[in-house]
């Protein structure tokens, strides 16, 4: 994946000293690293029953329409808090400073739906784990949870598969 | 588009008092409705020379990201103050109560650019303009800016055709 990898620009000290940050835009404003993007994670799908893609706010949505398309199924949201108009269910988890909330859409999901999460970048895996358990307690079953990149040093994967759920990545970043 | 309408929920009084809240969640996690919406916005712009599809955060990154696929060009993102990492642009304009600040990265767009921009809604088009004059500044040329709703009583479409800019919709709700 070093065809992908190579399209992903580094941001040190964004958005914090000593954090650096992997900025997907230059990958995805390039139509051939969108395409080959969107391949890969095809490829890997396709043959799997899925009944939607849900996509985690922001960034996780351009993948989660563009694979839902794809994949010929509906393209779930997972918001911020206050964002979705519908009654909700909610998970509210730990940062490293303060809490964050996640919230999907009560009639998003449906019992035995097959879904796959979907974000940009895993790097705690607090906001994919609290997707992931609101998709599950709305009765749905995560096929595995994709992204773009991993950044293995930071525990996400770790975490994620810790609590039973697959992940995917198309490629990684150490420390570098 | 009478198909596409349908499966729009209206949920009344969201996000405040007398507003009818036009939720396209419901039209997305639908296969047929996500596959109806793009396949009418990519028969509109096939034909039509684009190099990049420019989404707004958050709801516009779903289309935008399945329309760049589909017309085979980059995904570029215009999205909410301090969330993109690199060198800026940005544009702050007036809402009802207050301001918002919209801003692009500087590299997103180049001098000649044809750019399609896309969101799902086109309520007051205030942040519609702003993203569209943002990709101006940038050099770029906007072909259109296209939405799924157009709410015409409360003016956008008038307000981006006032500045020079078209826009297309899928459908639209007046105040039912």
């Amino acid at each position: 994946m070093e065809h992908i990898k190579a399209k992903i620009r580094t941001i040190p000290h964004f958005p914090k000293q000593g954090i650096m940050f992997r900025d997907i835009t230059t990958l995805l404003q390039d139509a051939q690293g969108l395409k080959d993007v969107v391949k890969e994670l095809k490829e890997r799908y396709q043959d799997t029953e899925i009944n939607a893609v849900a996509g985690i706010e922001a960034r996780g949505f351009i993948l989660a329409g563009v694979l839902a398309h794809e994949l010929g199924t509906g393209c779930v949201l997972l918001r911020k808090k206050g964002k979705l108009p519908f009654k909700t269910e909610s998970i509210t988890y730990d940062l490293e400073y303060g809490q964050d909330t996640i919230e999907i859409h009560a009639d998003a999901v449906k019992e035995g739906e097959k879904i796959l999460l979907i974000d940009d970048l895993l790097a705690t895996g607090g906001t994919a784990l609290a997707a992931a358990d609101l998709i599950k307690r709305l009765g749905g079953d995560i096929i595995e949870c994709a992204f773009i990149v991993d950044l293995p040093e930071v525990g996400g994967k770790k975490k994620l598969e810790g609590k039973g759920y697959k992940v995917f990545n198309l490629v990684e970043f150490e420390g570098e």
